[in-house]
């Protein structure tokens, strides 16, 4: 489920726009066409890199291909202040241009891979995998999710219509959690579990005898998960959600949950700060 | 340099996409579509709102304008933890399908805007401006922009057609502030001011003598703007820029500079929590 | 998982564009703008009726809203030859020149309904359901599989990204299907199902054994697959496919399996004949 | 007016898009991307093969260019089952994943051609010739009458703008088909030969007169059809057009008419057994 | 063949777009958004108006439909220096936004119907009628042609795809016009007439006698093109093209040839001084 | 400010694709695929040229690359009536294709470079520069703007957000021009100069009284500017426009005004004759 080439150009070619729009004034009136230049994408501080491949794209689309790119690590990689992440090399008019763009994309889904990786080891050595939402940046899901991948973490659904999750409101307009999962059951494809959100032991329980493949536990503390993970005894994968931070994620970690999802992967992580530096 | 209706619905219907896909499965699966409901957005924490615009756009394409939005409060409004910020009356289904996409704008604008907010609190009564910067979410410019003035800031160019910022890999290209600032004189369209960024007072001499419109202090520490500020004597605007935070940003504004510039208003602020409750 | 209005109109849009392309230059000479008529829309011969929908949205975008359109059915009615399916009332020019592209659209549609309702009465009264495949037309997938629900049937999955199937091609490639099973199990999101298609009985048991959700009975006979729904003992989703046609399909679903599929719902089947008349 | 790169690129990519949707997460979890493999593309009937190309193009797009394709044949061959019409090199990810795109083109316009070849072989040694119609398949129609080609047909116009048709709603419009005729002259480029629709003798006499270039029978029987021809005495070029099937079409052959367009060869053509088989 | 509204608004949407940039700056910034207004289109010389129709667009597109414009003529009229044209009533800022678009396309289009018209004018009472080339603007073929057609010329074809003129390379490329003639007769539909280049009398011969149902005669004098009409005896359509001028239209058009093709009217026409006045 | 490769390449796309259609019959019928050849684009008059490298963009996309084409001169380059531009090899059938949208593109913006020409070397010796409007073709104002670099103008803004300027309408608006220019100072970025359109005297000193950058002398004749430039004694940037034609251009440039701005420039250039010929 990496995006493809097609989908990066796209939307990479999309968000140089946003930036460039007519054209970059100050590099085309400072900047001769002809000057060559290398240049370095250092990280300032210690992070987990993410979106090394996009950002190439963005160099890549703003020089037609005239610039060259080595990266000395890949995403998911381990990195440190200092270090140098990439090499660029050709017409310095683009790489300046396409700079921003490129580094805004670096820092902010470095900065999701970092934070993945803090709450992925903190569960290490349990059952539980450290899951996202869809408390994505709109029109950033696909790279956004690939970040959480290379921090460590597992992908929640990518959207609306390839899972079945049915929440309180669901529940309500059709009468009790049955009726619900008895709806999806015969109105999706076949090939789609049905997860059934609930807040009480008691809604678990109807959850998992009306069939659902999977519960969420919303905003249960992690002692209340722990019953539940005995309750359902395996006849359903278990998610918590809700509340959990890193400071209390190993507990719900150890009460054998299957999945722990956390929206502030995506929504919050602080940006990871990456700069490009004109070497020659 | 508010987003007209038709950009916000060419992004929300983009960001919609992205969610939706071929469906909401669960929800064509659940809620009948005849359903009605009425449903509230409230805030989970105090803040200043931003994105109320953008958000009712997305339930109106969902919905094809059958849901109605309400709003108590408008974008830049403060508001606590607890406060309904709109409410929602039309078919549940479309309510539901669009929730996430509205959500995470309002969420992730909210909290551009209050962190902005405590910023521009913090220089009261100075002669400073805090402004943002291009390290924005590649596509929500427009937005993240917004969501800076909703709290109080102004914005710096919005991207690099409509503002000259000569940098240090510009002067190194053309050997020499002078050399730069003249080129940029030429070939710009004479409505364009010339910025130029500088790390040290020799250079912000050189400047201004260069005939410099504004100066970008990069990284000057506030003693330092200082003695820019007194330098430059009126003859530029002065932007200070960099490592720039709450705790500091004060000092600077003491200091007589005209703008502050701030990275992290749009690139690390946390999102405000947001979130949608049908009633009935 | 209907398609939304704004998914039909874009659609709808751009086959109208490549029907009438740069303009109708019969119905532009020969048809005076303000002129109005009344036209109806029948069938010619006994058929499930599907596409009503979208062929509004053509006349509906050709005349800039100003036809209406009264319909007498709805998809998935049964009706017979001479039926009048919508009476059409507006401007007479917009009327003629969609006329084409939603008979097109009315005419395939409702022969893959057609033909889905003639193979889910063969299975009445069985466990079986008839499920459709991805061998849609291209561009017209979401309506196909519509007109496949209209006609009775249920739908696979919508696409590569919303149901994991592993083929032989696959389980060759991971050298096994527990491997295959295994891999798949890891990287793809909790929400979906496992499904394998296997050949024969052993290829069954290996994929039961790898907990496959479901398994893909690949062209075997009816009494092969009769063993198969034994083996199985309902520790996964049976379902039946390759070489079914309607004179086998009953002996199929008397054998217990879950779903049969059948490509040609929606490869084969033969056009519905609708025609407009111009009443006045 | 075979469709160029450009235009087969752009289907191709939007009909990849609704099969791929976010990823082919099968393909993703199992396929390593480093495997490279050998695949052929074999028919399973006889058949007029058709599509190639376009099928070529998807295995490009899917592969960014990867994938080598060579084949044996080219639209319009004859092929026989068990044939191998092409055989593919590369990474076998996307092989697999353009897989079902490539053969749903490839078995729809083959059918179009093997049908159309079987009409055009009854009307072998006659003054006619078979023409498509405008009720092909919305989205496809550039590629279906370059189907029809392939099998030895001609097309009719493309679209509303490259044909003027005069129908009997556009007669009764303009009160007589003299005037018709006449508001046509006037208003289209005098490069547009002028069609007009009859459906007796009469109105093919008037539309003679009123200096139709060509004339199009409408559910004429062949003796009627014979006797336009009389009547026509060259002055018109003849269009036979309705209820003509592989039965009857010889008998409309042999009356003189100069076209016969037969609405089957695009709506109602069946789909050609075609697959893909991976080798190693 | 009049483009439809969605064509115009697809058309107005890029051109707004081209002008707007991320916003109108000074209109946002000085223009309260309450501040409702009148103002007036004037033209500021004599001319025969075009254009009405896509200008309303503008402002339509602009304000979301919230202008009102009540036009005082039709696209085709005769107008004189001071007339209004249209009068606007609605938000100012949105009025003061698309003036220039709007503006700009009124002059040009106006440009074009006036000299379209003068030519017209110089043939009144012969057989010739002006028509207009594919030496148009890129992007404003459709208006232009419309244009051309209020300016009381008709139009030759609109694209490369409605109409058949084999030129000098096309038919030194086949060999002679005969074999063009014949390869264009066998592949084109039969809709179309074929229409053959030629500069010489022996060139016009050669083209008539291989069937040719249009010649377009290229660069010949007046006298040559009466000689031609002779020759041709009514077997062809005659056009005369290249070198044609409002001083030696007459003459042309006095030799009794069918139509005569004027490149200038749409490449050369001089703008007409259009303005918008806010009256309160 | 040189629209970029991917920038030209979507334009020309449209651009083709708008005269090309569903195909180019003629050609496709008569033009072997496989005829190559060569051809040259020739000027037929004395001119500036500009837009040769968008024309060459029009050759690659139609050929998918296989026309290579080398040019004797660039844009701003000056050219004499029977000089090669250009000479095209490869494949015929493309280039016959492209011929027509390049040549239309060439003789436009070659009429702007040569009209800009004309005016830039009226005002040599002077402090005067000659400056563009946005009075440009819907579609084509970054290419135009080119053209005028071409001919040794300069660019004014290139839209409604890269610059201020405040009109009558705008003061009247505000009820003052001080009101005016202090909205404008608080709204928009500081990168942006801001400049007032005055027809007065006084009107100039209000504008400069107010704080405005630059001023623009709407309409004044040459003795009232040269009275302006004394009485903004170089505090503003001085810009005449209107009613400025190359006969009163040097009397302009005289004043010592900066900047004088001619709409004529891109709405009212003569086309320049360009021609391809196809060689062998």
């Amino acid at each position: 489920m990496e995006p493809d080439r097609r989908t990066l150009e796209e939307m990479a070619a999309r968000w140089l726009g946003e930036d460039v729009g007519r054209g970059d004034v100050t590099t085309g009136a400072v900047i001769p066409a002809s000057l060559e230049g290398i240049a370095r994408i250092e990280v300032r501080q210690d992070a987990i890199v993410a979106g090394l491949v996009v950002a190439q794209v963005c160099f890549d689309l703003a020089s037609g291909g005239a610039v060259s790119c080595h990266c000395f690590v890949t995403d998911g990689n381990e990195v440190h202040a200092g270090d140098v992440l990439a090499r660029l090399q050709g017409p310095l008019g683009p790489i300046l241009t396409a700079e921003r763009t490129a580094l805004n994309l670096l820092g902010r889904l470095s900065g999701i891979a970092t934070l993945t990786r803090r709450f992925s080891q903190e569960v290490e050595g349990t059952t539980a995998t450290i899951v996202d939402t869809r408390k994505t940046t709109p029109g950033l899901r696909l790279l956004e999710k690939h970040a959480v991948r290379a921090g460590g973490g597992s992908n929640h659904r990518f959207g609306l219509d390839d899972g079945v999750l049915i929440k309180d409101n669901h529940v309500a307009a059709a009468r009790g959690v049955e009726e619900a999962v008895e709806r999806a059951r015969r109105a999706v494809p076949h090939g789609l579990k049905i997860e059934v959100e609930v807040s009480t032991l008691e809604e678990l329980d109807a959850a998992i005898s009306a069939g659902a493949d999977a519960v969420l536990l919303d905003n249960m503390g992690a002692e209340t998960v722990r019953e539940a993970v005995k309750r359902a005894g395996g006849k359903a994968i278990l998610e918590a959600s809700g509340g959990i931070s890193l400071e209390n994620v190993r507990r719900y970690a150890e009460t054998g949950v299957d999945l722990i999802s956390v929206g502030a992967l995506t929504h919050s992580a602080p940006n990871v700060d990456v700069a490009l530096e004109v070497e020659a």
